[in-house]
């Protein structure tokens, strides 16, 4: 069967057979150290597929690291060190330069740091990178129960709207169209939400693929009934801006548009200072404002 | 400048200042976990680069773990954990499963196993492999001293007499050019050379690059004299059979040819179970039979 009937999930469960490992399709993998977990990840960032050559290599650098950051944030871990695997063309070493400074300064922000990696020579630019961190509690994804509360800790839709923004190639962009390209181009995940969700959640992933995708993610449908109602999904103003300019649907942005990278995660009290987007009920079946949801977010080899 | 004016090494070198680690450049990165020590490693394989298509993918898989599981093993490690990143085109998920295939059989040989990973979709196949493992001591580059003897750990050009029989193309190969072309193919490292290593090394590396740039990247050419006696290196009875019928020099595959996987080491006494290639004296420079070494295998960018 062709990867593109097949699917990037459904490749990941035949994978999952094969190594007899229950968390492959996890954000992260948890390993005991020296009695410690530890949360190892991996993601790659490519040119054409992820970004184009001509974004600034200083945001593709800073966004190779948030990516990966934020899957370690949202199991509930600490980014502490980092391979860079780079594939490069035979391009100027500015390019390069500028790539790592992106790099160096989102290490800083996350409070990480670039141990090791390797140089591989290829006709377009990756960066694949590798990132572990210690971790108080690995949480997972697929366990919430009947009764837990559904939050988001951000503004969804804004990087969607952002690439088609830069797709269009514009010689010049209104100020707000500026802060959506800039939140598609350099996503930023605040660290300390890791211990919030380390003492509250009962589930969590980060939101790399669109909400409607990541709930058939996060939740089993089979066994719980998932209830969103959709006034409730936090927008920016840019993105409401954006909408109403371009005559688009802001909800199906929040819902569809992928790497956004704020992170979705049940817990049992209400209050929180994040957003409550819905609620975990006896039954099955993800609904939003009580409509079955199509998932039909962005997939590795469907889309 | 461009990468290929700068070069691989000289990529390393910018990058290594900018990210103020004296360590980058080594086959692993040392990391302390709960009080013990961890190395971490990452190296790719690229389809058109390093292998291609028709390759059987079982073997493919196994490479790419070799090839991480020799710069841990290189190092005073053992392989424990490995994440997958993979790359991949719209292919049959028969290919998919070899390479996992391959994959696992790996993990079974060096007593590793595959903990997580991702996937993202591109043109052409990827492999790369994140490996972490335990170590007791982490043998470093550049750390021989004047008195040490220089070893290898196995017989060298085999792999790259097995890529240019591969590059033939022919219907039908003579057996001792199937065994070089398996060499080349499905290269394995012994596990147990790490425990030798760490008793008795006073620095190593493996050979991926070539032996005779690896000795550029092994010893600080400045601080000490290398010299090597080319009688000395092994070379197999294949290797041999393959220089005698398409007219080459033995010595020049044992010292130009990479991705032998064999490791390159020093140690202060003579006797040891692998092959003595030289030794290490006062003064500066690097010696083959007394005549300075031209450093011109594989480079990334400049080959």
């Amino acid at each position: 069967m062709k990867m593109s009937k097949l699917g990037e999930f459904g490749l990941i469960e035949r994978i999952k057979k094969s190594l007899k490992n229950p968390n492959i399709g996890s954000d992260c993998a948890p390993i005991v150290v020296g009695g410690a977990t530890y949360l190892i990840t991996c993601d790659i960032i490519l040119e054409d597929k992820h970004f184009l050559r001509r974004y600034p290599p200083e945001f593709v650098g800073f966004k190779a690291i948030s990516v990966n950051a934020s899957d370690i944030i949202a199991s509930g871990g600490r980014p502490q060190s980092v391979l860079i695997s780079l594939i490069l063309p035979d391009i100027d070493s500015t390019y390069v330069e500028a790539l790592y400074r992106g790099i160096i300064r989102a290490c800083k922000k996350y409070k990480c740091k670039v141990v090791g990696g390797n140089v591989t020579s290829s006709n377009k630019v990756g960066v694949d990178v590798f990132m572990m961190g210690p971790s108080k509690r690995f949480i997972k994804r697929k366990t919430a129960r009947s009764g837990d509360y559904i939050f988001v800790t951000g503004n969804l839709g804004d990087s969607k709207a952002g690439m088609e923004l830069l797709m269009m190639d514009k010689k010049s962009y209104a100020p707000f169209e500026k802060i959506l390209m800039k939140r598609h181009l350099k996503p930023e995940i605040e660290v300390d939400i890791s211990n919030y969700l380390v003492k509250n959640a009962t589930s969590s992933m980060d939101i790399s693929d669109g909400l409607s995708s990541d709930l058939y993610q996060l939740f089993d449908k089979k066994k719980v009934k998932i209830s969103i109602d959709s006034d409730l999904i936090p927008l920016s103003r840019e993105l409401k801006m954006f909408c109403k300019k371009y005559r688009h649907d802001a909800i199906s942005y929040a819902l569809t548009g992928g790497e956004d990278y704020k992170i979705l995660f049940t817990q049992k009290k209400k209050s929180s200072p994040f957003f409550n987007i819905g609620k975990v009920e006896k039954g099955s079946g993800i609904f939003v404002n009580n409509r079955k949801l199509k998932n039909k977010s962005f997939e590795h080899f469907r889309s």
